[in-house]
């Protein structure tokens, strides 16, 4: 067996912990796979002196996280410590220029400066791998850039943040409101104390850019992404979805045709047959569609010690092993910039839930308002009767574009009789 | 870019004349993820002058596949003939001998072979790729090699064979028996005039013996597998199965403890909430639990011209890249050889199925059969009532082994007013 691959970890916290646990637990095995032993010869983080639950007795210690990139010792950094500036850009940054294959799990530092980092590996002929960035274990990284590698594809999506689809699954199972839910799921620690990162869909959007970037072949433009998060998803809308044969998902997807890439993160109705209908909890799923493959649907858990870092060492398995990709999947050079198209292009079917007063004439405004708009309808649902008060009513859409439904939304939010702001979800035949 | 990867095809039937076309239709993108064009140069086939819906003009011919391996001009063979023996072994073996990368389609072979191949692969460090063996267009053999390195794996299952599948699906849906759905089959091409291979679990049981063989780092040892095939499986069964939460899907399913491996296909009720069970028609899927990971689910198209070429492709890609693997995850040296558990020693619940006479003491007898091997039940279902004539009584029982499961049917078969042989499913709880 080859000597060892030396590792420096900057940030233990849960995913840093993970790593350094599974390399010591599974030595065995990884070395096998890797063709040699993988340890963990230097560390940073920011207080020496916490329990992390590992052992770090006898690694060199760094105050200072790029110091591990200049530390002789180490020949592969990996970056566990999250955001897009800061000492996490600045390791990887120095890593990478010092020709030191980097391993990371940051998303928001993929999905932002993805471009310049992509060049600087390929200048340096360093990779840098990231398959814990996106859907924790779920080897989706290597799927769509390597599994996938002869396909055009034409769509991706998923169920990429596992606190989102925690909340939406209780909020279904259980019929409660979305704000006693987040507090439990933050109770548990499914979600963090300022929750807004996931719930206003700005995580599954970072992964959403990483996705479509790959599959694509472009480079990631987080701009001209389309983020809604699940903030104003209420229980009677899972409810009506349920009796409509949906389930409502946040899911991110990207789309590609001869006009541009379409790029979104927003609550979706799914029909209950779909594969991922039933992924629940904290479970994540990528989805991607190919010219030759068909469909081919990848689900497990998103988040957490054991899963993010089993990414982690996949990725040190391929380095140790000489595997190695561009960023992301072809060289810098050959990657197109194909237009981002607006969301006001988008084509679907929609789901509006109205809350109208009980009183003569207001179907006729409501569907007038479509009519105008030149959006038919495939269904229309009204249930139950309270003269003079508020009753719910469902309408279905046939597709239409956006901007149809976003003119007639705004004609009916002004209905006298339309008495909350209209809740509306697009459907997605995944 | 760099100069083309030239190849050379043995087997220009549907899977072969795909990959042809899909690597002349996606040429640009696939180039771009190879760093190089990829290109067929020589091909070898039966008959020259049938028509395969792919044009060959400009290529080489040879008569003799293993002609492929000496052509001077070809760097990589593509073996696409099928079959353990005969030209499939021999261009396989002297494409490695000649230090040629070998990519195959072919499950047999490596099922039977495997670990003579993985030999002579290691031994002129040449890379023999397989992915469109298992599973095709699902990155499957990837996702388990390379993407789930980190972990040790517990259990590895799936649906492997669409043919059975469909067929599976077909009953339920529509309530026919095996017989009618199997000549439907037959007349869509979904099933071979002669279709023992798979509707007998031989082809799903090459597949499960690669899995486990990749899933927990040993030589394939296929003669330690249990199989049955969906030959006995009845309609009723499945509308029963229905009624109690369950669907019947052909499964092959390895495991792992301290104590051996156990690898076995047979049909099974899996809890309609599994990701597994909503996997229908020619649709496959594989499963993996690993200790970091958990559980990972993949699906999709299981076979076909597009699928396998996808799968042809993603090998080509890696080898023009320089991503290699050894056969089984690593070195045959470090291959264990665990113990292959008998049947006898499988735990698990059952389902049982009998046709009685309804006649009173029946059901004392049968139960007292059960009590006997110590095996307790968690239900019992009597439907209908016909004095004096056959009526189902079903019958499905906590964990036990299936030793004892195996001495109670005997007895319960040999029960004078048990009218037909029981039927037994086993229950697995995916």
């Amino acid at each position: 067996m080859s000597k060892p691959l030396k590792l420096g970890v900057a940030g233990l916290g849960t995913v840093g912990a993970g790593v350094l646990n599974l390399l010591r637990q599974n030595g065995d095995v990884i070395a096998a796979r890797a063709g040699r032993p993988i340890e963990v010869v230097a560390v940073s983080a920011r207080d020496r002196t916490r329990d992390r639950g590992v052992d770090v007795t006898g690694l060199a210690w760094h105050e200072d996280a790029v110091a591990l990139a200049a530390d002789p010792n180490v020949e592969v950094v990996v970056e566990l410590i999250g955001g897009s500036e800061g000492p996490a850009r600045r390791l990887v940054e120095a890593a990478l220029a010092a020709g030191k294959p980097v391993v990371t799990a940051n998303k928001a530092l993929l999905a932002t400066h993805g471009a310049a980092l992509a060049q600087l590996s390929e200048a340096k002929a360093t990779p840098l791998a990231y398959e814990a960035a996106v859907a924790g274990g779920i080897p989706a990284i290597k799927a769509l850039r390597e599994g996938l590698a002869g396909n055009r594809i034409s769509r991706v999506a998923g169920i990429l943040n596992g606190t989102c689809n925690y909340i939406l699954t209780e909020m279904r199972v259980k019929g409660l409101p979305f704000d006693v839910v987040l507090k439990t799921a933050q109770e548990l620690g499914y979600a963090e104390a300022d929750p807004a990162f996931d719930i206003d869909g700005v995580d599954a959007a970072h992964k959403l850019a990483i996705l479509a970037a790959l599959a694509f072949g472009h480079q990631v433009d987080l701009k001209a992404l389309h983020i809604e998060g699940i903030r104003n998803v209420s229980a009677l809308d899972i409810a009506l979805a349920g009796e409509l044969g949906y389930r409502i998902k946040l899911l991110g997807i990207a789309s590609q045709d001869e006009a541009g890439v379409t790029a979104r993160v927003h609550p979706c109705m799914v029909p209950e047959a779909s594969p991922i209908a039933s992924v629940d909890g904290v479970f994540n799923a990528v989805l991607a569609e190919g010219d030759a493959v068909g469909r081919v649907v990848l689900q497990g858990r998103g988040a957490g010690a054991g899963p993010t870092a089993s990414a982690v060492v996949a990725d040190l398995v391929d380095i140790a092993r000489g595997r190695t990709a561009p960023v992301w999947g072809a060289a810098s050079a050959t990657l197109a910039t194909a237009p981002g198209l607006p969301m006001e292009r988008h084509r679907g079917a929609y789901y509006l839930r109205l809350m109208v007063l009980d009183q003569p004439g207001v179907i006729a405004d409501v569907t007038g308002a479509l009519r105008d708009a030149k959006i038919s309808l495939e269904s229309m649902l009204q249930r139950g009767r309270a003269p003079g008060e508020a009753v719910p009513v469902v309408l279905v859409t046939h597709e239409c574009e956006e901007a149809q439904m976003q003119s007639a939304l705004a004609r009916i939010a002004a209905l006298p009789s339309v008495v909350e702001p209209p809740a509306m979800i697009r459907i997605e035949e995944l």
